[in-house]
Parts: structure tokens; C-alpha cells; sequence
């Protein structure tokens, strides 16, 4: 597993439907289900008629960590869901990102609480990834 | 209009369905569609049995905008849509804050053609908030 400056990142030798099922299993195993999802293709060619690799956003959410972000910092729904991408590199073969709450929860400042929480969120998205790779 | 570490932020005397409704054709004018929409009171509710304040989270994605971050940097649907928030703080008086997307691409580090396009991601954002303040 890579980390960069704002995600947690991971290639995968499956498909990248296949990616995406087995992302979300996995996001689900940790407590997070896939409230939205952007088909970043489709939309580029709808709107722009732009020709984009397959690439699809899935706003991650673990009910019981959103709650206790927003009671400790009510605006923070700026920063949620968490997202996590998939896209194909090349046919077989796909990337799967996690943003990593920590870096991305900093935004915020100084809430102790609200650290905590990003810190929980942080491990267990690292584990989803973590499983995919297994 | 108020500026946080990550967010433009504005209080407006309207209803909160309404301030959903001006705020999603305020988006429309700069060239931002909401392509996702997650209600957070609805939300808790059916995971978790919470009360919780009526509170939307929009994702607002301008596509030529995109376009250019994911050019810049593939990985940047991690940060992508830009979210706007909208909730009530009593009834007939609403909260809407924007992702100010200065700070948030500013996570994936010195990638200036990312910083060009937050620049302007920024503008587009904080000129659609202020429609809503006149």
C-alpha cells in the first residue's frame, strides 16, 4: 500500500468492475456503505463529450463515525462522505484510493474530537484496502 | 460571508427546503450541476435511530473544471465533487457552506496546474455564495 500526501492507494491485478465489487465488500466489512457514486466516464462524455479512462468516485460512510465527526464539528459534512475511487490503469489491471481521513479531517484545525474520529476512520479504511490486497 | 480553514460559509432567513432550492440554481449559474445529494438527517435516521437537524451535503462538480484536475492529477477525484452543505439552524433560517477548494487541492501538494484550477474552482464557488447573500 502507497500513501500519499492525502490517500491511502493500491493496484490490483482484477478488472476494474471487478475492483469495484470487491471495494465495496470490503468497504462494507469495515462499516462503511457506498452512499453515492460518480461514474467519472460517463459523466465527462455526457457533459463534454470527453473520452476518459473507466473511473468511478464511491462516497464512503460509516454511519456511527459520521455521526460522532458531526457532533463534534457540525460543518464537517463538507468533508463527507469519504471517498474512495477505482479506476483502470489497463485492462486486468485497476487503482483503488482511499482518502485518508486524518490528512483530510486536519483541514478542520485544532478539534480534539473530531481527531479521534478521523483516526478510527483512518485504520479502518486502511484495512479495507488492506484486505483487497491480501 | 465567512471564511473557515476549509470553507466559504453563509447564514441565510430562509427555510431550509428553500435554501436547498436557491442554492443548487446559484450553483447552476457558475456552472456547477449537483451530482450527488445526501440527506444526513434521513440518513441517521435509518442507520442509526438519531434525531438529528435537517442537513443536506450537495456534491457540485463543474465538469471542465474537473476535466482540468483530473489532468492535472489523476488521483484528485479523492477530493472531488467540491461539497456544499446546506442546514437549519431554526426554522426559516439556513446555513450554506461551500468547500473552499483552495485548502482542500492544497492537501495534494505543489501541483500547480491543480492550483490554477482551484483558483478558479474557488471563485466560482465563493461568486455562487454571494449570489445567495444580495
Amino acid at each position: 500500500m502507497q500513501q500519499t500526501s492525502y490517500a491511502y492507494r493500491i493496484e490490483l491485478d482484477v478488472p476494474y468492475e471487478e475492483a469495484i465489487e470487491r471495494t465495496t465488500a470490503a468497504l462494507k466489512e469495515q462499516g462503511f456503505g457506498v452512499l453515492t457514486e460518480i461514474d467519472v466516464k460517463e459523466t465527462l462524455r455526457k457533459k463534454l463529450d470527453v473520452d476518459f479512462r473507466k473511473y468511478v468516485i464511491l462516497g464512503a460512510c460509516n454511519p456511527s463515525l459520521a455521526e460522532r465527526a458531526l457532533a463534534a464539528e457540525l460543518e464537517v459534512g463538507i468533508l463527507l462522505p469519504c471517498n474512495v475511487i477505482v479506476y483502470e490503469t489497463e485492462p486486468g489491471r485497476s487503482v483503488v484510493s482511499a482518502m485518508a481521513p486524518i490528512s483530510a479531517l486536519g483541514l478542520v484545525g485544532s478539534n480534539e474530537g473530531l481527531r479521534s474520529v478521523a483516526e478510527r476512520a483512518d485504520q479502518k479504511l486502511k484495512k479495507a484496502l488492506a484486505s483487497l490486497e491480501s
